[in-house]
């Protein structure tokens, strides 16, 4: 099965020792295969690096042998960027071990963490220092920092504190012939040139492997509070959006829009979730307030929105969170809703974004496209409205057909982007382009950008041996 | 003079007509030069275009004909990039005819601007529209937003909002051959390839002219107010600058770092201008706190932080805002410090930042090393201390040798950046490149980076008639 001859596998072995080097069909399985299982691979050689020099050393190898090597972080990419092809000729380099924190420095509010290291192990040492690392996804217990910065990584955090990209400070990135750029610094103005360290982010590792980073830290909230609001529609939800952030300004730090059908899926499949209001509505916005001087603070911000919300005739109903209880509460409601849609059968996902002001629009030209496809299928809409970004998730029909239903992949795609596109949107908002997206990029993107892009590839990886076949 | 034939000149001449063809010696000197009149150029023919269309023929012309051109918005620059050199073969397209605010939407919390608009019509749109552009410079009544984003510009507003960069959402940028990169979108998220975007904003016109963008707007504070406060060292000022980001989060908009020298010229040249204290410190921070709430609610975060900070002995005494008036003169006395250098004599400058953690480092160390080379110089230091970007300036010694002092501006700019490299900081934090400091790009940078950087460049510009000189 290996395309890789025997003695290439040692010599790569050979750089982060025999320990290190998984040539085992079973040890590789969770290296070749990713969480939705859309995008077979196959390899004979995962190379677990401790250090960038052997990160370095490989790709020097594997740039003088035309090797193909595949990065991968915490392997829970959507589009399939982190996994290898079917050749068995690719090499995934997995960045687990190198997962130290480096350095956190509380007065110039950065930190300094390798690679590997799990999202959620950067947010407790923040937390630890009284500091604030905001970017938060569904995966934050297995997902690295180095695939979030490959990625661009969206979540609940972008509306205050922006994407991975405006996280980032600095990078130290592995290039295709082994090369290292060393840019680890903690600056937050440096106007030294060519931004290089913007086309690494968002690559999804197809320009180099990003080995290190700089990250911001913030000062961390005195108070935070959610205020769970049950509405009539997304054009009041967006009403709503606006008078929040007339009122919070910069303390508003979420604002997610989130339909019936999947608080609906939430409470049939995942224990101990109820709606936090006591009637039913098609339409909820979970908005969260953050205060630098106490929780307080946060609820009072909340109670005034909400209470304005009332007299304008948005807002249905309201919970507003009293206690860390029910705070965590309806975090974990949210968080749920990716996994919430599994036991519900196939899934057709959009990840799409439009200006913030053409949400609602989005919404209302979406649905009947969708439902002249598949009369029967159900609309699962939540995400992060205050970005323009929707998660809108096609769920086949109630104990229907799913292969049947999966089928219709590509015509609900299609139809769906369509109008993304006549509302000047994106097709891929947060998880990139990957395998999954990488045609639909080619055919829907200006000539002139694919071929700046083509180019730019060129310029890093000449040979095409960085993570090949993905993006562009 | 003229490097250009006159038919080369009659073909560019029509694409934009006579009329905003400029061809006599008088009306292209302001074209030609800039502020500081360190970099003397000449041209004989300088462009205004109106629109995308026309910009993109006199590219395509440019480029059959190898002719190189340079992009100009306000010509407020300081490193040199906006001008042409002196052979005289070099074209000048100034932007300033495309000035129209095409679009403002307010619940995207957006606005479509020409590449010509100038930075203050800008921010009174947004006012007038009850919102905020933060991008504030002391050339905000000359700068376009074309050059602002093309150096990407940073100010006093980069702490709270970020640099031109990060309020950029989408752009317009003609490419060397003609071609457009059309990219306006008002998305929050897009993650759709390689960051194209990222490599224009601070590209000082040598990737492309950038004609339109998509900038961000932010809710209008409903209060702000500033303390002034005086100090006995940076040291204090950093401990303050901790405490106040503990205290005010988001809220905290603007932390200027001042010394006692540049005060001093601003009282002796500008007008009106006064110390806010009754008396003289070594070092002052002007801090400004902005609320989504009221005047009331910045003021008594002021004077939280005010309160605390003399308790812990950090500051020595200082005045909180309780008017407009007194607002509006302490940002006047702040906006007067690039100009109060001027009838002081010859400055050398330096535009530098560290880590905000080694401010005080740098100072203490900059100190000795610049006195070691002109025992009378006159430290003028002031800048960004929440942003570690500083303006470091040395002016002559009163009623020194002016022309004597100059000769050392090499040597005092080694002696500077030698402290600031040891620091891992840049030695151009918000100024950027062009002819300046394109020396010292190509000798510090690392040659990972410059290569990489200059192959990015052949991308874009393969003949090399985009801004030819500057950078890189």
């Amino acid at each position: 099965m290996s395309g890789l001859d025997e003695n290439l596998i040692g010599q790569f072995s050979a750089i982060v020792g025999a320990k290190y080097a998984v040539t085992e069909a079973l040890e590789i399985e969770p290296y070749v295969t990713e969480l939705r299982k859309l995008f077979p691979g196959r390899s004979s050689l995962v190379l677990l690096p401790g250090s960038t020099a052997e990160v370095s050393a490989i790709m020097r190898l594997a740039s003088q042998t035309s090797t193909a090597v595949v990065p991968q972080g915490g392997n829970t990419g959507l589009v399939g960027a982190g996994v290898p092809d079917m050749s068995g000729n690719q090499i995934v380099v997995s960045l687990k071990r190198m997962n130290k924190i480096r350095q956190i420095d509380t007065t110039s509010n950065t930190m300094i963490v390798e690679a590997g290291t799990i999202l959620q192990d950067i947010q407790r040492a923040a937390d630890n220092a009284d500091r604030l690392f905001p970017l938060s996804l569904g995966s934050h217990g297995t997902c690295q920092i180095g695939g979030n910065l490959s990625s661009n990584a969206g979540g609940t955090g972008v509306l205050a504190y922006g994407n991975a990209r405006e996280l980032c400070l600095g990078l130290e990135v592995v290039l295709p012939n082994g090369d290292v750029f060393d840019d680890l610094r903690k600056l937050k103005k440096d106007n030294t040139g060519y931004d290089l360290k913007n086309l690494f982010i968002g690559a999804e590792g197809t320009l180099g492997i990003i080995t290190a980073a700089v990250v911001k830290l913030f000062a961390r909230p005195k108070g935070r509070e959610i205020a769970w609001i049950g509405l009539p529609s997304p054009d009041a939800a967006l009403k709503l959006f606006e008078l929040a952030n007339s009122r919070a300004g910069a303390a508003l730090t979420a604002f997610e829009l989130i339909n019936d059908v999947i608080v609906g899926f939430a409470r049939a499949h995942a224990p101990g979730i109820r709606n936090p209001l006591a009637t039913d509505f098609p339409w909820y916005v979970m908005m969260e307030i953050s205060s630098a001087k106490s929780s307080e603070d946060a609820r009072q911000i909340c109670e005034t929105i909400a209470a304005e919300a009332f007299d304008a005739g948005l807002a249905a109903d309201a919970a507003i969170t009293a206690s860390i209880a029910q705070f965590n509460a309806i975090w974990h409601l949210r968080d749920t809703m990716s996994e919430a849609q599994r036991p519900e059968g196939f899934s057709i996902k959009h990840d799409i974004s439009v200006p913030v002001a053409a949400v609602p629009e989005f919404i209302a030209k979406a649905g009947p496209a969708v439902l002249a496809i598949e009369p029967d299928a159900r609309i699962v809409c939540f995400g992060h409205m205050g970005d323009g970004n929707l998660h809108y998730n096609i769920s086949q029909p109630a104990g229907g057909d799913g292969v049947g239903f999966a089928a219709k992949y590509r015509q609900m795609n299609e139809a769906v982007h369509k109008i993304v596109r006549f509302l000047d949107g994106s097709f891929s908002a947060e998880h990139g382009i990957g395998q999954l997206k990488r045609d639909e990029l080619l055919a829907t993107e200006p000539p002139v950008a694919i071929d700046l892009m083509r180019r730019i590839k060129r310029v890093f990886d000449p040979t095409g041996i960085m993570n090949p076949g993905k993006v562009i």
